[in-house]
């Protein structure tokens, strides 16, 4: 199986990703920067989750502010609530966030919502020292995760958001107004959220500031099976993991046997499997797992994790939570707006309820790297990145077989006339194996070649990355044959 | 003339832009959100700007943090020099940009990095007093304009970064590297930038938090004049502003009259101006504008902005600077890495200059409104947003003519073999006219009526937004009417 840190190599040395600031030695933990290629495949991954979820259901998107005003976050709970907590060793001052220290230490969970009491019991009566010097603790502090920022010149109190969703909410009203929206709508949003985490890890992973891509669905929760658009999907095939799995079983027969509470959330469980099952993630290794009382939020009806096999265990990529009217409440409360809506079937008002799929960008683009990565036995221990063709970063490389002054210029031509239309690469420089094996490296799933023949009829060799096979197509015919392979289907 | 205040009525009624927090008291100034039309658009100008900047230069992309390490700006000297002079009312404790303000009332620029001493003198003697309270003024003081963040449990310092381009000039050396770069090589970013302005004003003119499109080219400096790609361009006709105007002069002209100091500024220069004439700005109403010694940064050797006119004066939208090696060599310094590269024609190392495009994405989509709103007084003053369809936030519109049940099924089938692929909306909602005015203050290009002939012989009508006129055209043939009338020309 591959492992991380092969994927890690990979990014480092081809241009995918790598730590911020680099240079500097106080360049701090927790970000990093999407290079030349990851940025394609960021960009080309993001298209796709517009095309198979945004546009296909007709939702429509927003782009919001990082920095909002610390009233939003007194709404929203995360001013009071949204902290990890810190042990500190009272000896050498080695500072761990206490949940995940105590479990591992006692080997079983510590709850979501613990209290400080409980914590400080725990590390008592299981006589949990530091691992640096053995030192005693202090007691359990909590450490609030949001990063303060002082506007203007009298610094008012502001923050950068934990999470995209609260643009979400706080818009709310004008946009659903202003788009004359019908419930449900779903609102989405593609942006950075900001977490001061006490341990980053992973590059990837776990950072502090990381790129989400989320959706809330605003529905009347008196009409959550009024859903005439879950035909579409009632075939769809779902893991899921409660106490027990229940593998490839259709949305429908989980509404029939009670596995999903209602088609809203089955609907999108579909849509959302739908769209991975598009990524060239291995779906066999994927699960929805409902997340027990002890994990999920509390004001969270119902919350499942999309969760993905990796070399280093199960990965959320996902968070699907139905948040019942917490937020719109919450906000409507403090800010003292109505955010109620009009039903237009009985003109009565309804505060809507929220479904939210709050997807990580970051974390899939990792998954979808080590599921597609590939070590080819049979042909020199080749390197293959088999990513579907309309999620490669390159689509195409043009590489004149020979340095020859007329090959190189024909093949600049051709290359001139497809670049601004793709992503592409232009390759001269060394044999063509080895230029062959960078391509495949990065997942370009087309070669084309000039060669005498290219001199004389004006057609190319185009070599498919993963089977190396090779075709003739004239240059006249390339650009409607590179639109069709790297077409989504 | 379009007014300022026509663009901000569509843009908050029509779902381009909009105040963020707008339900919050506390909502900081200089903070705007995108709502779904607007975020269409930006996401179509950044297809543009990738096309036909990007993409056909052959530069490259990277995505970086935007908190960044204390040593990136004591390195780049904002944290020393990056502030804005301050005058604080002795009275009313009112506060104002001082260069600004004293400009305002002696009615001449104050030059930039005119000392506080300097400008004390000013204020002393011509009697300026606070406009509120007519009291006295503190001494200037200056006020650093970014925003300070604290990471860890021990708040260790970091700042959002002011500008994209500190990430490209941190990154280079692994970027260069990995991507296996040859000089000139431009590598661009799109991303948040964070100022702590005194003044936000004028919505997406002066932000806080705001989007750049920067593209930094390295170049050797020995050799700004070996370009071959200049061929491609020499005919691009420019508009440039120093102590004369220049209008409508071949980029090669500027270069044979000594106007610009290079082929490979004269180069960018060139490539903007085609990249701006496709994005709908009416170019006659644009300038490079040359700015003087009392302007530029002190370490650019030559610096234009290339402005725009519009209802509230010149707009500057980017500002092209030759940096030269100010950048690299303070990073070097402050860093210990040698950021030299080696030129492979003679093997000598080399520490590249940079030659900067930096765009303003939000002022540009500002300006393209106002450039493309149109009011037509021969039919009922309907507002039609004159935008290239390939910039329109939405391509086409579904309408069934009447709200039959088979005809709005019909529609509904259409629109749902269509939506993946394009933004779109469907709208049975009023009379067809008022669908059509809702379409066209959007930019909508196209209107696509299904009526009774429509259940005959599957054929619907296609509306032109600036014509009117109407076209008949097979269902089957949609995709790729839509797709040829979208495409960039």
């Amino acid at each position: 199986m591959t492992s991380y840190d092969q994927i890690m190599k990979l990014a480092l040395e081809r241009g995918f990703y790598f730590p911020s600031c680099e240079i500097y030695p106080d360049a701090p933990a927790g970000f990093w920067e999407y290079g030349p290629i990851g940025v394609n495949m960021k960009n080309k991954f993001i298209a796709l989750w517009r095309r198979e979820l945004i546009r296909r259901d007709s939702m429509i998107e927003i782009d919001g502010s990082q920095i909002m005003s610390r009233s939003v976050f007194e709404a929203s709970g995360h001013l009071l609530n949204f902290s990890d907590p810190l042990l500190e060793c009272k000896n050498c001052n080695s500072i761990f966030r206490a949940d995940r220290y105590i479990s591992e230490k006692i080997g079983r969970a510590v709850p979501e919502g613990t209290s400080e009491i409980a914590m400080n019991s725990m590390v008592a009566e299981n006589h949990i020292r530091c691992q640096n010097c053995k030192g005693e603790f202090k007691s359990v502090t909590r450490f609030n995760m949001m990063f303060k920022i002082g506007i203007g010149s009298s610094h008012d109190e502001a923050y950068l958001r934990p999470e995209t969703c609260q643009t979400i909410f706080v818009d709310f009203s004008r946009v659903f107004k202003t788009m004359r929206g019908k419930l449900p709508l779903g609102i989405a949003q593609i942006g950075k959220s900001f977490r001061n985490e006490i341990a980053p890890r992973q590059s990837l992973l776990r950072l502090r500031e990381f790129y989400q891509a989320e959706i809330e669905v605003f529905c009347n929760p008196d009409r959550l099976n009024e859903m005439p658009k879950f035909d579409e999907v009632r075939n769809t095939r779902l893991n899921l993991y409660d106490d027990d799995y229940h593998r490839d079983i259709t949305a429908n027969d989980c509404l029939d046997h009670g596995l999903l509470p209602n088609k809203l959330v089955a609907y999108y469980l579909a849509l959302l499997t739908e769209f991975y099952g598009k990524t060239g993630i291995d779906m066999k290794r994927t699960r929805f797992r409902r997340l027990t009382d002890d994990e999920k939020a509390f004001y969270s009806l119902v919350a499942f994790d999309f969760e993905v096999e990796t070399s280093i265990g199960w990965l959320e990529l996902v968070a699907c939570n139905y948040r019942a009217d917490y937020d719109l409440k919450g906000h409507s409360s403090t800010s003292n707006h109505n955010l109620e809506v009009i039903e237009p079937t009985n003109q009565t008002k309804v505060l809507p309820h929220v479904f939210e799929l709050s997807m990580g960008i970051d974390r899939s683009l990792y998954t979808i790297l080590e599921h597609c990565y590939h070590e080819d036995f049979r042909h020199d221990d080749r390197v293959v990145l088999r990513l579907n063709p309309y999620l490669a970063p390159i689509t195409f490389g043009v590489l004149p077989l020979m340095s020859k002054t007329i090959m190189v210029e024909k093949s600049r031509a051709i290359h001139s006339l497809l670049k601004k239309d793709f992503d592409s690469v232009y390759d001269e420089s060394g044999s063509i194996g080895r230029r062959y094996r960078r391509l495949e490296e990065i997942g370009v799933p087309f070669a084309i070649t000039i060669d005498q023949q290219t001199l004389v009829d004006d057609t190319v060799t185009v070599r498919y990355r993963d089977t190396m096979e090779q075709e003739r197509i004239s240059t006249g015919e390339l650009k409607k044959f590179l639109e069709d392979k790297s077409a989504v289907v």
